[in-house]
Parts: structure tokens; C-alpha cells; sequence
């Protein structure tokens, strides 16, 4: 009998001594708990994506001098560990099992992923052979994340005789990540005839969110052990040897959240941590009686606490009297600092300064970015005299076509809302709504306005939400092309002119603040497009 | 004899109609010089790099379709052409040499790069295989830019009968580089014994700005052709066989430019690219009476001409009025337009609003922030108004340790300063100035300041730029550690702070518009930091 413990941890990104004080802490309690054998994730101990911290030329050091710091601190116990390790001049994502002192074994990952946002052969090498280790009677081989997407590698390591797999992992989360992954392995499990325990990173690290949600499966496909997601914590797996053949003991499985849940403790995780890890005091906001910024104060109370949130409405004539009641409304049920801040006697005298350089233009959106901008440098004040970051609010459709001031309603330090479409933030406004009052039911129920013009609605400009976000979804997520969009059932005046508007607004996108990324093609690392291009849309 | 022309050209990423009919037209007209075969650059027919464009589905279409085009539109012509292609659903990076309508060869490349700027590992699948067209008489290897930096695929090429390389680039510039292609090719000449004919890209493309300056090499490693850098046009080389030897006749030999000519035309080159490609009617800037405004005016009339400049002056208390006479002169002698908007109503309407939620902190850099950004409005909206390009000037010494205003001084769609140091901007204004008077001599002499408190001055608050340069430039682009740096002459104390503000800064350049890059490490693609990090510096 086995007891393995998936250490399913939050580590800082560079951080190499802290991160190993928390290995040999963690190590440490699961010792106390039993453990034969403790599994970190992949990277855990540079944390999860070092970038191009991995070029830096005392890497080497560092981590030799952890790994032997770990090893030692740890006796009688078996420590499985992801790390950058470099042999023969060559860096390789690794996985090294430590028992006594000793190295028991080295894997070097397979199958590096240079897709999405990953960036894996910028940096290592990838290995080639499977890694078998015997420990107290079983044969476990070693496998990294990407690894277990590809037969090759899990064969390999059955041909090399062993007997349960130990996966390593910073699988960052998108909507529907974890079923993907139970699926995947379940299929895996079987067709291998292998059990596998798989333990993942749990954290926000810029823009990715790791959700942790560890699992083992038998050699059935069955999920034996399912772990929380978004919890740092040590779950254990009980593994027991029948006729050679290695059982996972059925353990406790933590409930499967509904989609709604998953994504918002993603954002919550990933604010907090940004917050967090870059040590802010905490945030401060524009509440503009509108639903983004009302979901982001929630977002930001759950995150941080309400004492730790700051925010501010900054009226204009074209405010309408019930924003101003909603957001004071929304700043006492969440119990945070409220200020009212007037934006009228700057924007008046920006437009008579510029009056001279005006003469003989029509008034047209240049005054309404001129709101957002005045808006934009008194939160920079606030946030330089405070200390606090600045949490922008505009959602992934209005990143999208470019609907938001540079400079303006996108000042700000990080975003919780980038990747998440408009009707999705209807959706979790109403979500938060049903685990305690966060938000007024008129900013969910009232049509969308940016208030920057008398009257203004959104679907004056754009098509209204449910067509839009159908269309991004198609253009960005589905890389469908526009006559594929058209076909669908969309007009084609809708089509061109939201792909127009995507394409355009690359420059705006290039300078947006970080955000939590959610879906399977964020605007970060993950679509990589020039801003000067001539693509002409169509088939 | 063979009479090859080198179609160093300038392409649209994305733009495949518009550059197709630019291979067919230049095509055109090397024919009518008498041209056997036009050589174009790397992937000429999309643009280089055209990032993930290269993953939109139709790709493939567009591209068999313009090749079809360009290869029935130019008979009796080889043409040597690169280009994505789709084979067997791997997706290549691909040379193909086309004459009366077929296809002789098609050559894929094997070294994808994909550290520094490449990606190409996201998108591309390796060649393996050498290509050797025989072509009235003499047989052609052919060869994609990464290749010829390793010694394999010449080999590869001259074992399959190869008498002449031809190699297709999109090598983007950076200083020194030329002399580095130059003396890398003379060697694989050398060793290959094989003559090579270069074409390169020319152009700038976002951040990158190509230089062509395509050359020909004979097998004894001379440089028989040197087109000139930064031109778009047709160069021939002559080529004849002497006892089967492909033997490359001297031919024009353009001067090297100087380090300084070299940057200055990359800087005026990436500007011009950027603001015509993109479609704006011109830029707009703030002219601040200091360097970096200064010469970003110059470079902004040498790129685009005096009418599509427009200056603004924008005064606080802090201003000095030889900045005023200096920000005006420099406005006259390049003629030109030059307004003056003088800040103060707005940084005080914005004091008195904030007053309340100051109360009780002390001033600090908030107040300075604040002029920054009331500039930063002012541009816009005039950028908004006129559709103008809001040109931003920051340093690189300044995008490094963050000594700039984010949505302040930062604001703009492109900078052309952005890779290059202090120290190199004063070098770089004094050279523009032995062109014809550009830059008032007073604004290179008088000591730098930022001019947002009384009596200011950039070294109050920064090692002298000769010191914080050497310390950038080895931590940037040497990627040493500040133990090496201090070693190497450095006090601990500068050495400790400016590897502190770099590393506090990312979140800042993250958010900073895209500038040409020129160094052998931008802060765009080139280096890829985490911003929430805890890499403790040291070792």
C-alpha cells in the first residue's frame, strides 16, 4: 500500500527560495499525514510560466542548490518535483524523484507545447525516453502535463515496465477545462491500462489561472479521487498492488461546479492573486452604474475583501440618476469606500483648451473619449497617492471591437472581465446574485449604456450582445472566416463590421492591462496578431 | 550566364492581392532588365512576420490561388518566391521556384528560429529535405534565412549538387547586424565552397524594420554585391559557370553606412512603414524642448515630410522658458505646425477635485503623474480629432527603469525611440544635426530633465546616462547577473536600484506602445518577462 499526496499548490513565479521553503513545508505535513511519496506540480519549483526568466544564466545554481536543499530536508519520503533542469549545456522541463538523499530518477518532458499560450520550445530541449522508478514495490512512471495528450509518451512508459503514472502539471483553466481533462485521462487510463495520478498547479500567474481540481484515475477510466478545484491544499491517493497491477482506492471526489461557479472562482483567484503576488494594498475602481464594473466590485469584495476595495463614480451630465443611485447602492451592499468624484470642471476646460485646434470639426466620439480619459487620470491619481492598483472593468466583447477608451475606461492594472463575453457578465452577475445580494437587479435588468452621449445605448453601435458575442465567438475562439460566419446565419452587414472592428482594434488590445484569461483564445499570449496587416476578410 | 535580380521589396503583412501584384509587377520589370530569375524574400507573399494569420483557415486557399497567378503571369522568368504552404496538413515555411507556369522545386526550411522575436515553431513544421533546381545549366540550392546560420542545410545542399545558393530572408535589423551577416556568409561560403546570393526583406513591420541590403557572395567568401540598405528596388547580380563552378561577377558595391546613418534610417524607415501601412494621415507630438521630443520631430519629418507633423507644446509653471524657445525654434527649422497648450487649468481642476481624497498625504510623484496625463488627454484628443498618430518618445533607458508616465508621456500609437538608449539619442540628434539643422544645439547640450517640478533634473533620481546605460545594456541584452554587473566595475547601490526599477516596470512597458526594435533585445516579443515575479537578483 501506497499513500501518495498531490500537493496541489500556489507557488510565485521566480521565486525559488520561497517556493522551496513551501515544497519542504508541504513535504513536511504530508509526512505527518502518512505519505509515502508527495507529487508537485510541473515547474513547481520556478512556478509556472517562468518565461524568459529561464534564459537568466544562474538558473542553473539556483536550482541545483534547491533541489539538494529539498532532497536533504526531506528524508524518508518519497518527493516527486517539476523543475528546469540543464544537462549537457541543454535545458529541460523535468520531473525528479528524491528519496534519502537521493535522486531516484529524472524525466524530461516530451511533448513541449508551443501553441496557444505556450511558448515551450523557446526553452527546452524535449526528452526522449520514458522515466520507470521502483519505489516500495511499484513501478511508477513519470509524465508531464502535455505529455498525457499524446499516446507516445504513457506507451512508452508502459513498455518500460511501469505500473501507475505520475503526471506533473500547470494546466492553466478555460471554461470547461476540467471535464476536458477528466475525459482525456479517462481515455488515456484505459487505453494504456494504467492507473494515473494527476496533480496540478493551483494560482493565478499574469494571466493564466491554474485551477488546481487534481484527480486520480484507475486503470478502468474511473476518477477514484477528485480534488477541489482553486483550493491550495494536500490531497491524498491510496494506491494498492493486486497481481502487479496497481489500484487506486476509491477517496473522496469534490463536487463538479456548475459553469457559472467554475469561472467565477477563476476570476476571483486570478484578481486575487495578481493583487496579491505584485504586493498591492488593494484595488480601487470606477463604478459607473453599469454591469461590468458592477460584477468587477463583487469580483474584487470576494477576492480581497470589502476593506480592501475602493470605489469611486465619476458623474458627467449624460449620467443618469440611476446610475448614481446603483452604484451607491452596490458600494453599501458590499460594504466598500465610496466616493463621488464630478468629472465636468476638467472636461470643460479640456474642451476650451482645445478649442483653437477644434474650430471647423463636427463634435463626434472625440468628446466622449475626452469623459473617459478625465475619468482614467483620476483613477491614476487615486491609485498613485493610495498605493492601490487600478482594476479595469471592460468585458471581452468590448476588448473585442475595440468599444473602450484607451487610456480611458482601460487604465488600469489588471482586468477580471477581459475574456469574458458581455452575456456570459449577465450571467455571472445573476450567479453572484444567488449566493448573497451583490448587485442591484436594475444594473442586470436595464439595457447596457455607456453614457458618454444623451441617451446612449450600446446596441446603438454594435449589434445587441447575444449576435455579437455569437459572431466573436465564431471570428475569435472559432478562427472561422467571414463568408464561414455569414453562412451560419448572421447578416452580413452585422459580420463585416464586427470583423472590421476586431481587426482594427489590435492596437487598442496591445496596450490593454492584463486580465484573467478564461476561454481557449484569450487576447494575451494566446493570439498573437500583427496590428499592421492587410488581411482582407472573406472566405 | 545567368542574370538573377534580387527583388529586395517591401511587403504588407496579411496583404496577399496587394503583394501578389507587387511580385508580378516587380517580376515585370526584371524581365525587362534582362533578368533570368527574381529571387523574393522570405514568405514575400504574406508578409514577414505574419504571425497567426498563419492559423486562419483559408490560408491555404489564398495562397495556392496567388501562386497560380503569379506563376501563369510571368512566363519565360524563374521565379523564386517564399511563401506558407500547406502539405499533407503540416503547414512549411516554404521557397518555390516556379517557371512557365510549374513548379522546378520547392524548398522548405529546416532551422525554424523561435527565440528572440520568431515564433516559428508555433506555426511551422521542418523540412528536411535539401532542393536543387537545375536552371539553364546551373544547378540552384535553395536556402531560408535561419538555415545558412547552421552549417547542416548548405552541406545538405551542396552533397545534392548544388553550385549556387540562393537564400530568401526576412532578417530583421539591428545594430551591427549587417556586418554580421556579412561575415557569416563569407564563412559559409568558405566553408561550402559555394557561392550565395541573399535576398532580403526591406520594411518595417510593427516593431521589426528589415533592412535589406541584400549582397551576393562568391565561394571564396568576397563580397561581389552590396545592394544599399533600406531601399525597395531590383538588384542583379551576374552569375557565369567556369569548369563547373558557379562563379558571381563583381558587380555594385553600396557604401556602408556608419553606426549612427545605419540607426538613423532603421528608426525613419520603422516610423514611415508603421503610420502609411496603418493609414494615418500624419502624427501629432509633444515638444517638450527636450531630446527625446526633439529628435522623434525630426525623425517624424525625414519619415513622413513637414506637413504631416503637427507639434504641441504643452506649458505647466515647471516649464522653462528656453524649452518654450527651444520646443518653437525646432518647430520653425523643421517647418512645422507648432501650437501651444498650456496645461494649468486642467492640473488644477484636478488637484481641487482630489483634495479631499488627498487630505492628509503628503505630495509625491501623484502631482507629477498628473501633468503627464493632462498632456496625455490633450494629444489624443487631438489625435482623435485630426486622425493624427499621437508619436510617443520615451528612451529605451527610460522604458527600462520606467522613468515615464504610463497613459502620460507613454500615450501614443508607435514610438521610434523605444530601443534606443539616452546615450544614443544624444549621438544620434548631433549626427541628424551634420545632415542640415534639425535640433537646436541647446536642447543636446543642457542636461536632461522631465520638467514636472521645480529645478528637476533627470539625474536627481538616475545614475548619470553614461553609468545607467552600461548597467541597462548589460542586464537587457547581456542578461548578467548583479553580482557580474557590479563586478565589473559598477557601485552595488546603482547596480541594485536600476535592476530593481527594471523588474518594478514590466507591468509599465506592458501597457507601452510598439516601437522599432534595434537592439538584439527589444522589450517587445524579444523579451518575454512575467510581470507578477519574485526572481531575486543576485547570482
Amino acid at each position: 500500500m501506497l499513500r501518495i499526496m498531490m500537493a496541489q499548490a500556489n507557488f510565485k513565479v521566480g521565486d525559488i527560495d520561497a517556493n522551496t521553503q513551501k515544497i519542504i513545508e508541504l513535504g513536511r505535513q504530508a509526512q505527518t499525514q502518512g505519505a509515502d511519496i508527495v507529487v508537485f506540480p510541473e515547474l513547481a519549483l520556478t512556478g509556472y510560466p517562468p518565461e524568459d526568466l529561464l534564459l537568466r544564466p544562474s538558473l542553473h545554481l539556483r536550482v541545483e542548490s534547491a533541489l539538494a536543499q529539498i532532497s536533504q530536508s526531506l528524508k524518508d519520503l518519497g518527493i516527486i518535483l517539476g523543475y528546469p533542469a540543464q544537462r549537457e549545456g541543454k535545458l529541460y522541463n523535468m520531473a525528479g524523484f528524491f528519496y534519502q538523499g537521493q535522486t531516484l530518477g529524472e524525466y524530461a518532458k516530451h511533448c513541449l507545447p508551443n501553441h496557444q499560450v505556450f511558448d515551450e520550445k523557446r526553452y527546452f530541449h524535449p526528452g526522449t525516453q520514458a522515466c520507470v522508478v521502483h519505489f516500495r514495490g511499484v513501478r511508477l512512471g513519470l509524465s508531464i502535463c502535455e505529455d498525457l495528450w499524446h499516446p507516445e509518451p504513457i506507451m512508452a512508459a508502459r513498455d518500460a515496465g511501469a505500473q501507475l503514472m505520475i503526471s506533473l502539471n500547470a494546466s492553466p483553466f478555460h471554461m470547461g477545462k476540467l471535464a476536458q481533462r477528466r475525459a482525456l485521462l479517462q481515455e488515456s487510463a484505459i487505453n494504456s491500462q494504467l492507473p494515473i495520478i494527476y496533480t496540478n498547479l493551483v494560482g493565478g500567474q499574469d494571466e493564466l489561472v491554474f485551477d488546481g481540481a487534481s484527480f486520480a484515475v484507475n486503470a478502468q477510466g474511473q476518477i477514484c479521487v477528485q480534488a477541489p478545484a482553486y483550493q491550495e491544499n494536500l490531497y491524498p491517493v491510496e494506491v494498492c498492488l493486486l497481481e502487479q497491477e496497481a489500484c487506486i482506492q476509491q477517496g473522496p471526489q469534490a463536487p463538479q461546479l456548475d459553469a457559472d461557479a467554475e469561472l467565477y472562482q477563476a476570476l476571483v483567484l486570478g484578481l486575487a492573486d495578481y493583487v496579491n503576488k505584485n504586493g498591492f494594498q488593494g484595488v480601487v475602481l470606477g463604478l459607473s452604474g453599469g454591469i461590468d464594473s458592477a460584477l468587477s466590485a463583487a469580483i474584487a469584495v470576494d477576492a480581497l475583501g470589502p476593506e480592501r476595495v475602493q470605489a469611486v463614480m465619476m458623474p458627467y451630465h449624460y449620467t443618469s440618476s440611476m446610475s448614481l443611485q446603483d452604484a451607491a447602492a452596490q458600494a453599501k451592499m458590499l460594504g466598500i469606500d465610496y466616493q463621488v468624484l464630478p468629472i465636468a470642471p476638467m472636461v470643460e476646460n479640456f474642451m476650451d483648451t482645445l478649442a483653437p485646434c477644434f474650430a471647423g470639426h463636427a463634435k463626434d466620439t472625440t468628446e466622449e473619449n475626452l469623459q473617459a480619459r478625465t475619468r482614467g487620470v483620476l483613477l491614476m491619481a487615486l491609485s498613485n497617492k493610495l498605493g492601490l492598483m487600478v482594476l479595469t472593468t471592460g468585458n471581452k466583447s468590448e476588448m473585442a471591437v475595440g468599444y473602450a477608451t484607451l487610456y480611458g475606461d482601460m487604465v488600469g492594472g489588471f482586468n477580471a472581465l477581459k475574456d469574458v463575453y458581455k452575456t456570459r457578465v449577465f450571467a455571472l452577475a445573476s450567479y453572484r446574485n444567488t449566493l448573497s445580494p451583490a448587485i442591484p437587479e436594475r444594473v442586470i435588468s436595464r439595457p447596457p449604456s455607456a453614457e458618454l452621449a444623451p441617451d446612449q445605448k450600446d446596441e446603438d453601435s454594435l449589434p445587441p450582445y447575444p449576435v455579437l458575442d455569437a459572431i466573436l465567438h465564431l471570428y475569435i475562439e472559432g478562427d472561422q472566416s467571414q463568408d464561414a460566419i455569414i453562412h451560419a446565419g448572421f447578416t452580413a452587414d452585422d459580420v463585416r463590421r464586427v470583423i472590421r472592428l476586431v481587426d482594427l482594434s489590435e492596437y487598442k488590445r496591445r496596450q490593454a492591462a492584463p486580465g484573467v484569461r478564461v476561454s481557449e483564445r484569450g487576447f494575451g499570449r494566446d493570439r498573437r496578431y500583427p496590428i499592421t496587416q492587410g488581411w482582407i476578410p472573406g472566405v
